[in-house]
């Protein structure tokens, strides 16, 4: 069964899935700005759109568009500025 | 509102959003065969997982893996099979 996620009020929601090797799920984000924590490692793909993030132990935000990705450690927290919708794949572990 | 689309008893969910120019969903199939009817032209992109695909007009299975996409005319049928959980981007019109 195909599991629904719900996050910030329904501003982002996202589908579990298992990929390949992993954990994954596809998601989407509405405009806002949104404080993300990690449990496991991540990587996060950017589908459609884009995502600026601030990523732990970093001082400057970085803008990933569709097709870019970025890793974030785990146990960690991370800041997203989102502009217009986005899709986005997250990998775990 | 992001929406959630559900199809084929859950088999398949689906977010909408708006993409920079069209309209487009992001989802998840679980392993099964289905057949999905279009409306407007689509393209469908796999994000993880591989689709195999009868397109409308084709005598032969497709199979397209994760970066691939492949088109869809409107007002059609097509067949797919899944081997393996499988998420794709859908961009519509």
């Amino acid at each position: 069964m195909l599991a629904i996620n719900e996050y910030f009020d329904g501003q982002v929601k996202s589908i579990g899935f298992q990929a390949e090797d992993k954990p994954a799920s596809v998601g989407v984000m509405e405009v806002g700005e949104y404080e993300f924590g990690t449990q496991a490692p991540e990587v996060m793909q950017v589908i459609s759109g884009a995502l600026t993030v601030l990523l732990p132990g970093h001082n400057d935000w970085q803008t990933f568009s569709a097709g870019e990705q970025f890793d974030v450690i785990g146990d960690a927290k991370f800041q997203v500025k989102v502009l217009t919708q986005t899709a986005y794949l997250c990998s775990y572990g």
